[in-house]
């Protein structure tokens, strides 16, 4: 089952507001309900929104043709998908990778949609497989010999098949293992202020048969600290240069937790992760999200009328925590002096 | 205002669940009464449960004077108030230090329960005042010029007020160095899963007029990495005698954030905290706290159906990374050496 994928001329996704309580998927056949979907977070992910905003321009050039558009409407078209959430680069970044075939017509765009498509599940696969082959020598000689040398891993977030298109980043390592039959049990952080490890990851974890267990956020250090868990596999948002990762805001606590505890805390993501131009973490601004997310939960006030809430999207893991960076292309260890922009 | 006091032969308590959308205190006159708020958690906090406890002995003996109980019904009554909640220590302790006067009436047990009150008061404010003078010194060079030399100052649960008599611990520290001008701002850790900091430490903050931001307890370590705290200060649920602190889970994350940024992590607890008989963290048990309280909020489920959780109450936060214990005789340093068993 894919997050998002192309059927019979539209585009179906997995309607991500109703998880976990409801698997509903939905059928997008005009620009209107693509948009709507991506402002509602219906999708969601950088990965998944890349692909969206490539099958986004097959699906109105076919409607453009269906319907005699003008030039001019479909190049309007395009741009409001394009925009639909303003700060994802992905989604822009997946308009652009077939606009170039626009002109070959909507086949041809389809095509390149398709293409790209099948390029993101190929990497997820990769990253998967890669982290795999690492975590399985990194902890080798630690693991308990009474659960058969099987993983306790310990996760962040969602950065399974909902926040990509079939297979994961972080999630992804964690499948290949479970194929592999190395998997024995999977600590899932809650996630706060949004809950997607609490909501999505124990849904998909539920769904492929891991055994897995949600913990608070504040007990991610703590299950560290008393050696509950063999390693951490995280994803990121941004990767700069040297090597330090921006990724969900409570990663930061598992790395040092990680570094302290001597196992391996590991990063997958992508190659276009890696943001060559950002010297370092002191140069990535930090997202502050609304107040309410922390403040309430569906409506309901959790603090006092009036109190403040800070609400950074992401923290920073400085290179020296991170034992491994994992892409669809190669795997660096931070702490051996390999870094996205070279060996240091 | 206190949490917990005698007022006209009976006792009175701020009802703790409807904070933080009501401030009620209600009268206590019965024992049943008593028992309920104890179980209802209307009163909690270690300290104000030993309040609680022998000013409840007070009041049965001066229900048993009124109404002619017999000796053994008084000392029924006394049992049930001892052991409203089983696992409170504090609350048997409370009663054990006024049993003494019982036969010499019920004016001598309200005499022995309100001097256990005003001692546990003027400790508060010991505590409070020691840790002040601590963190005034500790991060004295620290500080950023723009704001006077006031600190800001991060937080996690609730040891304020509400947990104790009228002082608090660690937020009793805050509220020391807030009567000096040295308050900038204090984080507030919103303390997953009950929240008490959102509900509870916000409240209490806001009625003393100090600056504070709520944030996620994932947010708490990168609050700390990025420079946004002078020090911070949390309470304790067990010392052991070579300084390793138990206390809500959540602790063990900033320990090891502010080990890392080089600022004063430092602990304020009673005497009566610190453990000599288990020598170190390790022979602390972690007490599992239901699923429910992870899974759950108010009773609408925020995970998939069968989904588990694992809920530790708290963590354990190793010598190394404590700056200072602070208790209403002593500061200890157990980075010099200096642990509750004596020097190392």
């Amino acid at each position: 089952m894919r997050t998002i994928a192309w059927r019979d001329g539209h585009i179906e996704i997995i309607e991500q507001t109703l998880l976990p309580h409801e698997l509903r998927v939905v059928e997008i056949d005009t620009v209107d309900a693509l948009v709507d979907a991506i402002v509602r977070l219906a999708v969601r992910g950088a990965p998944a929104l890349g692909v969206a905003g490539a099958l986004g321009v097959a699906l109105a050039a076919r409607l453009a043709l269906r319907d005699g558009w003008s030039e001019r409407t479909l190049a309007a078209e395009i741009e409001r998908i394009r925009n639909a959430r303003p700060t994802a680069v992905n989604l822009s970044w997946g308009v652009d990778q077939v606009l170039p075939s626009l002109p070959l017509g909507a086949e041809a765009v389809t095509d390149a949609a398709l293409a790209l498509l099948g390029r993101e599940v190929a990497a997820e696969r990769a990253i998967g497989e890669r982290g795999a082959d690492f975590l399985e020598k990194a902890v080798g000689h630690g693991r308990d010999e009474a659960d058969e040398g099987r993983l306790r891993l310990h996760t962040h977030c969602n950065t399974g098949a909902l926040a990509c298109v079939e297979w994961g980043t972080a999630l992804g390592v964690v499948r290949s293992l479970h194929a592999r039959g190395q998997v024995l049990s999977v600590v899932v952080d809650e996630t706060r202020p949004l809950l997607q490890g609490a909501r999505l990851t124990a849904w998909e974890l539920g769904q492929l048969g891991i055994d897995h267990q949600v913990v608070c956020d504040g007990a991610g250090p703590a299950v560290i600290g008393r050696g509950l868990v063999d390693a951490v596999v995280v994803g990121a948002d941004r990767i700069a240069a040297n090597g330090d990762v921006a990724n969900k805001v409570g990663t930061y606590g598992l790395a040092l937790a990680a570094g302290r505890a001597g196992i391996p805390f590991v990063v997958a993501a992508p190659e276009s992760t890696i943001d060559l131009g950002t010297p370092s973490g002191e140069g990535i601004e930090v997202e502050l999200r609304p107040q309410h997310e922390v403040t309430t939960w569906r409506g309901t006030p959790l603090v006092p009328d009036g109190t403040s809430a800070l609400n950074p999207a992401f923290d920073v893991t400085p290179a020296d925590l991170v034992t491994a960076i994992v892409t669809e292309r190669r795997l660096l260890r931070p702490q051996r002096g390999e870094t996205p922009a070279g060996r240091i």
